[in-house]
This record gives structure tokens, C-alpha cells and sequence, in this order.
């Protein structure tokens, strides 16, 4: 079994000039779940194991397995500009540590480098790899578009904002998912299902996120409570807050949208008013449909020791605390 | 003849969500020489019309020309941003026209663009051209990576000069050549020679670029005289003064670098210092030097009309005004 971590480390950053590929390597070296390339190998396993039998992944999958962890890098370092975030996983940012520009530049070498990866799929596979790729990165760019309109748009309803996450999250887990698959050979309709998986995983999680911000546990969780709640970020809970609300309700939750500084307040009001609406359950439930589905998809494909760990990895997902 | 600038034009951008597509259209529709996308497609022609024929350039071609153009454009605009620069080809720079989050996302997905381009090439070239395409953009990113570095190092010498701008500017070139003629079916010797005449012209250009911000004339060259004098930038001119100057030259030259705010009196002075240092001179030899390797090359190539645009290219590209 290919050990990802070991493989991210084993990328050869020492090349000049020091300036453009050391932010690259403090990127990549700042761990983070790896679940993209794992999620790649994992459908490979499931592919190439169709016949209940236990095998290695082959050399062939990971170079695409590292573009996908290399472009998801790529859109924390650009994001974090963006977002004037300072923290990233316990360390400053890349932008935080050098200055933007770096930030920008070696954030663009990191994008190439991805596809650089993308070369190294065997020749026959390259083509589809390709385009597979570049429809995913173009999702995650118009995701992160439509994640700053919404910031300043007052009508976000639950639909855009489904469609916002699956673009801006759950694309590139279904992309890895299906370019795992079509590596190592899978057919149309096994991709198909690879895809899909991915895509309400992806949901899911993003879900679990909004829910975590508020309710999470902040030793396990690694942020403080509410941030969100701070930020006026649209989430799940905040949008099915408004939608769901009676006048009264809206009116006070609209009230504090407009309070800027009485945070401890703002946090514990907004998460009452949460409580009351019940828009916990309803984060809950839709996390629920969505791993339910991916499970589903599940069925379309080989059973074997991998696709086991993908049906773990649904349910656990679902329950996760950090 | 393929009319680049109509294919570009026809691009289309008119795509959801706006905020991310109409920079890359404004940024596109800017005009510009479309020197890479037109090299690209001549040297095709001179391979494909091998036996003195004319030909019209296949249609298998453009893709790969179109991703050049949709790179070079990204990079001016991430450029941009890098330098606070304002004004670009007589309109606002997108982080000036929008702002600068847009400037990097919108970049981001003009690179993602470029690539999408190239996954029409045709199955056979993809990975080829994957390859080189890489190799190019990694060789911009290093080279504009060095140019920083250049910025504040006081040592840089004239060959380290000359390895930043083949790679800042001349790779590009380059295999802008080599990828035309490659998918046109070109053989090693040939691609080598296509590639070779590049980035002569690429080193030619950029030293005429520095000779005509100094020495040009402001009303054809679109710029006023002195804008690399002002910000002490290291060009092919100043490094070379500060090679050849004496003891004497070489002090009033350094006082001058560090005089900040009597523009016009410091353009003055450092443009008599390289009269009388003789580092205009000095450049327009290293630019024909450039210009007859680059001309050298076009007799490994098949002789025709297209090779003959060429070698009247490398010519006029020496003696430019603009």
C-alpha cells in the first residue's frame, strides 16, 4: 500500500530559486488529512480488486494521487491571500511567513506543478486525466467565485448555496475519486459511481463543517466556536436559519447579522436562535441523505477491502469531530 | 491563414459565474502583438509546407497557439499584481479595473484555461505537449522568481542577467516555436532548431526592450523614456555600465541608484553616463549577435514562405521602434 505522506515528503523542493519552491515545500510538508489522494488510491484499490482479491495500488495512480493533494495546497495558499487569513493548520500562511507576492507566484508554480504530475500518468490515460482535471479545477475556481458573490448578496437560497459547496468542495473529492477509478481502469458506469460517492461525501462534509464551527468541540476541532458567526459567512445553518424562520425570529437573527462588535454576544444569541430553529437537525438530516446516497453507490462497484474503506469512510465522515 | 486575433476573439467568456469570466475576457480583448500564438502557428507552417508547398496550417495547431496567448496574458496579469502596476496596453490592469482577489482568481483560472487548451490538441501530442508546455511555464515562473531576487541583490553579473531573461521571457518564445512545429509533425533536429531560433529572438527582444525604454521613442513605444532608470531596475544596461564603468563612472552611477526623487534630473544623468560608457552600443551588438543565431537556426529548416516570415521577423524584431 502506497503511504502518501511518505510519497508528498519524498517531492524534491530543494531547486532554485529558493524563493519560488521553499513556500512550496512549507505547504505541502503542513500535513492536513490527505484524503484527496487518498481517496484516488482508494478507488484504484477498488477498481483493480474486482475480483475480491487483495493487490497493490500501481506506481500508475500516484502521480495522480499527488497532483490532486498539490492543487488542493494550491487553492489553501491563493484562498488564504484572499481571505487575509494569517493561521493555517497551527502555522502561519505562506503569505503570513514571506509576503503576498510569494504567496501569488509560488502559489501559480504550485498549480503547474500539479499538472507537471499530471504528465507522469501513463501516456494512454493522459488525455482523459487531463480533461478530467481541468473540469474539476474549474469547478473549485468558479466554487470560490460564487463563495465571494454571496458574500455580498441578500438572497442566497439553500439551492445556491448547495450548488456553491458542491463546486467549491465536493468537486475535486469526486474528481479524485472518478480519475482514481479511470486510472486504474474502471468503466463508465463504475466512474460514474466513483463520481457520485465523492460528490456526497464531499456534501457531507462541507455540512459537518458549518455544523463543527458552531457546535464542535474547539480542543478537537483546532478553531474557537462561532466563527463563522462572526463573519456573517453564509452557511448551511445561517442560510436555513433565514429560510426557515418566523418574522420575529428573522428580524432578531437580520438584527445581529448588522452587529459588528459584541462577538461573545453575537456568538451565543445567534447559536440560541440556532437552537430554537432547529437548524442543527436540519444539517444533521441532510448530512445523513447525502452519506445515505453515497453509500448507495457503493453497491455499483467490486466489493473488497477497499470499497469496505470507503463505506468507513462515509459513515465516519458523518460523525467526525475535527 | 488562421486570423489569431479573431479565434481569440471568439473564445467565448460569457460563462456563469460573471465575477470570475469577464476579467479573462477584458483581459483578453486588450490587443497586444499576439507574437506567441502567431509563432507558434508559423512555425507549423514551415514544417507542414516542407516541400515548398503552401498549405494552410491545421486546424490541430490553434489550441495549442491559443494556450500560449490565454499563459502569456496570465502572467502579465498576476504581474501586474505582483508590481502594483496600474496601466497596461492604455487600459486599468484588472486589479485596478476590479480588485486584486479578482486579479488572482480570475488568473488562476486563465492558467486552468490555457491547459483546458491544450487538452484539444490532438491525442497523439497531448502528452507531448503536456510535457513542454510544463517545462515552459515552470522556466517563466523561475525566471520572474530571479527577477524579484534581482531586486535586491547587488551583485547580479551579466550572465546572471541573461539567465533571467531566457527564462522570464525567451522560454515562452521558445517553445512557442517548438510546440507549433512539434504538433505539426517536426523532427528532433527540427524542433531543436525551431526552439533554438526562439530564444535567440526572445533575448533580442528583452535587451531591445531595455534599450527602448531608455533610447525609444515615447510617442511609438508607448511609454516615457527613463521608467527603468527611475526605479533602478536591472536591466541589460545599467548592468553592463556597472561592469565597464571606471572607479569614477562606476561612484556617480551608485549615487544616482540611490537618489529617490529627482526623476528627471536622475534620467538625465544616467542616460549621459551610458552614452559616454557606451552600453547602448554595447547592447545593440549583444542583440545582433542574438538576431544572426537566431537566423542561423532557420537554415535547419525547411525553406519556404513561412521560414521566410521568419527569418524578416528576427530582422524587424532588432530594429523595432515599438
Amino acid at each position: 500500500m502506497i503511504d502518501i505522506n511518505k510519497e508528498i515528503e519524498r517531492l524534491d523542493w530543494n531547486r532554485e530559486p529558493k524563493g519560488l519552491y521553499a513556500p512550496i515545500a512549507y505547504a505541502l510538508s503542513s500535513g492536513g488529512k490527505r484524503l484527496r489522494p487518498t481517496l484516488a488510491l482508494t478507488a484504484a484499490e477498488c477498481i483493480i480488486n474486482g475480483g475480491l482479491l487483495q493487490g497493490d495500488v500501481p506506481e500508475a495512480v500516484l502521480p495522480a494521487a499527488l497532483a490532486l493533494e498539490i492543487f488542493h495546497n494550491f487553492t489553501l495558499l491563493h484562498d488564504d491571500v484572499m481571505d487575509h487569513a494569517e493561521i493555517r493548520r497551527g502555522r502561519p500562511t505562506v503569505h503570513a511567513q514571506w509576503d503576498t507576492n510569494t504567496a501569488i507566484l509560488s502559489g501559480d508554480q504550485m498549480l503547474i506543478e500539479a499538472y507537471k504530475q499530471l504528465s507522469r500518468v501513463p501516456n494512454d490515460k493522459i488525455a482523459g486525466t487531463l480533461r478530467m482535471f481541468n473540469e474539476m479545477a474549474t469547478g473549485v475556481c468558479e466554487g470560490q467565485q460564487l463563495d465571494v458573490d454571496f458574500e455580498h448578496a441578500n438572497n442566497v437560497s439553500l439551492d445556491d448555496y448547495m450548488r456553491m459547496i458542491e463546486k467549491k468542495t465536493s468537486v475535486l473529492i469526486a474528481y479524485a475519486m472518478r480519475i482514481g477509478g479511470y486510472i486504474a481502469g474502471a468503466n463508465e458506469s463504475q466512474q460514474e459511481a466513483l463520481y457520485q460517492y465523492g460528490l456526497h461525501i464531499g456534501l457531507a462534509f462541507q455540512i459537518q463543517d458549518d455544523i463543527l464551527d458552531v457546535y464542535g468541540d474547539p480542543a478537537q476541532f483546532g478553531k474557537k466556536n462561532g466563527g463563522d458567526i462572526c463573519s456573517n459567512k453564509k452557511t448551511f445553518l445561517l442560510i436555513t436559519a433565514l429560510e426557515s424562520a418566523d418574522a420575529e425570529s428573522k428580524a432578531e437573527l437580520l438584527g445581529w447579522l448588522m452587529t459588528r462588535d459584541r462577538d461573545e454576544e453575537k456568538i451565543a444569541a445567534v447559536t440560541a436562535l440556532y437552537n430554537r430553529l432547529g437548524v442543527r437537525t436540519a444539517g444533521e438530516d441532510m448530512m445523513e441523505h447525502h452519506t445515505a446516497e453515497a453509500l448507495i453507490q457503493l453497491d455499483r462497484l467490486p466489493q473488497n477491502e477497499a470499497t469496505g474503506r470507503l463505506r468507513l469512510l462515509a459513515e465516519r465522515l458523518a460523525t467526525r469531530k475535527s
